[in-house]
């Protein structure tokens, strides 16, 4: 039977993945205290000898990093031909080594889509409301004496603008459309399968799409080319009083261009979930009463997580049965 | 002309006031620092005498209290029939009192709805996803170690139960059920115009809904009978784990039956907007960490407020006009 490996632990689904590759594989649980140890454990011989595939969570990086070209090098030398990949984001796993040495990578991007949208939703309400420095206040004793509604917005009738239209940023489409807001976005490309009340604006079009945003919500996965897309450019070219919500990855936004841009009153507010070097964050966030912070709550629901580790499984159990899994990320198409 | 006070800032209409009365009545603002400047103020050669309608903030309590059968009376006597009450919830004012006393009350329904029911979908994502929490841990350096996603829930799929499915509760019923999630209600009445994905449960079956019920949110106006309408019983038939929301009024709910609700583990979360003497706040509250708390922001925004303020000048500019305004509350019809 082949061998596959569970790297990072399984919390939910330890009764699914023991029934999905019984009689299929062999399942071995990475148990490396370090990276030493999990490269020498690869070798012939070695505990995880013989691997063809493996589940991946980012908790295994506390233990033996990401997985880089180094450990990507030594999968691939035990045979490693699967690395099913539980997260929608994959900044975690150089995916071009992968490519180079033959291994395909899947992520889980569906089932992140609600919980993730959600916690848009949420910073996107927060920052229009003033919530988060309001509930601040009632906790200091100071009930809302600090506050004035003439900073604080209604969502209806005010423009959200996607940046990414993937399955995330559409799934928050769908519920800020229910308000209704006013729904625009870019894309490299237009996605055809879009409804009719998303606008898109091209490449050409970008800053005037950014001159109409209330809300700019950012939903593009990080990658050489989106590392600090959202520059000082960008933000300036949103209006004055505009917020920014990013759900996504903090490295995507220009940090310090952001925190120029709230210290001056360019923006309004920012809802964050996420930060350029988790889990520290930038401590001049929490100066700003109109910042919402969130600790990358994104898909931190039961059942959410349940669905991403049974996903991950059913791309490598997949290969494993098929020689093909599903959810392949487009790097390795 | 006749006289028509304003009773408590407007902030938002002072232009659309002095344009909808030129010509019409003659405005007066209230400017008596204390009860007894007032009622002395309403008698003939008063500065006030001769008034005929009012319009009635509940920020005008700050300085002369709320509308109490005393004031009522002396309002009586100057020869008020009106008063235009900005705000959804009237329960600052002695509306029997007045209906004996020949003046009709009006109030702002509609007004209110959207952003009081944004800040009910708000209060239940934060409490379905302990968000509240983890921005405080995130705030305090802790990132987020001590939450566990086991607690945690996507809306998506759960069941919202609306006690009172009014403007407010239609509307909050609207963006939940963009998630999908499943409606229910109790009113006295079935809503005829409810669309049919909201699912009545009369008094008989309340228990019923409350076994089903994910969150639990409060809709109902704060009057006599629904004091403590919310206690202990009901509270007890919800499953174990529910959330109760609360965007009314604070004296709905038996807040020591929440607390020991909270205290046993048997409610999962509570999202908070109201309380039963604000600006005071229960301080046991703050020691849990699945409670959300606002300081009444439910109509806090420059939108609402300013809505509200029209509409309460125009059921008081109808009144002078035609000798009958709108949204005449039910006590009054």
């Amino acid at each position: 039977m082949p061998r596959v490996m569970i790297c990072g632990d399984l919390v939910w689904a330890h009764k699914e993945c023991e029934q999905m590759f019984a009689g299929v594989a062999d399942v071995v649980v990475m148990s490396s205290p370090d990276r030493a140890d999990f490269l020498a454990s690869l070798k012939s011989g070695g505990k995880y000898a013989g691997i063809v595939g493996v589940y991946r969570h980012n908790i295994s990086a506390d233990k033996i990093g990401i997985f880089d070209k180094e450990i990507v090098d030594a999968l691939a030398e035990a045979g490693v031909k699967w690395i099913a990949h539980n997260g929608a984001g994959y900044d975690q796993i150089d995916v071009l080594r992968c490519k180079e040495k033959g291994i395909t990578v899947s992520n889980t991007p569906g089932a992140v889509d609600d919980a993730t949208a959600t916690t848009g939703l949420y910073l996107m309400i927060s920052a229009l409301r003033q919530f988060s420095k309001a509930e601040r206040d009632v906790r200091s004793g100071l009930w809302k004496s600090q506050l004035r509604s003439g900073n604080a917005h209604d969502a209806t009738g005010r423009t959200l603008a996607v940046l990414g239209l993937g399955g995330i940023g559409m799934r928050l489409a769908e519920l800020a459309h229910a308000f209704p807001m006013r729904i625009v976005y870019h894309n490299r490309r237009k996605l055809e399968s879009a409804p009719e009340w998303c606008e898109y604006y091209p490449a050409d079009r970008l800053d005037e799409m950014l001159g109409i945003a209330d809300v700019l919500s950012v939903h593009v996965p990080l990658k050489k080319e989106t590392e600090g897309l959202v520059d000082e450019k960008m933000i300036r070219k949103l209006k004055k009083g505009a917020i920014i919500v990013n759900t996504a990855r903090g490295k995507v936004i220009d940090e310090e261009a952001m925190i120029r841009a709230l210290e001056d009153g360019h923006l309004g507010a920012i809802g964050l979930d996420v930060y350029p070097d988790e889990p520290a964050v930038n401590p001049r966030f929490f100066d700003f009463p109109n910042a919402t912070l969130l600790p990358h709550m994104g898909t931190e629901t039961c059942d959410s997580q349940k669905k991403m580790e049974v996903r991950a499984l059913n791309n490598l159990l997949g290969y494993v049965t098929k020689g093909k899994g599903f959810d392949i990320i487009p790097e390795c198409q």
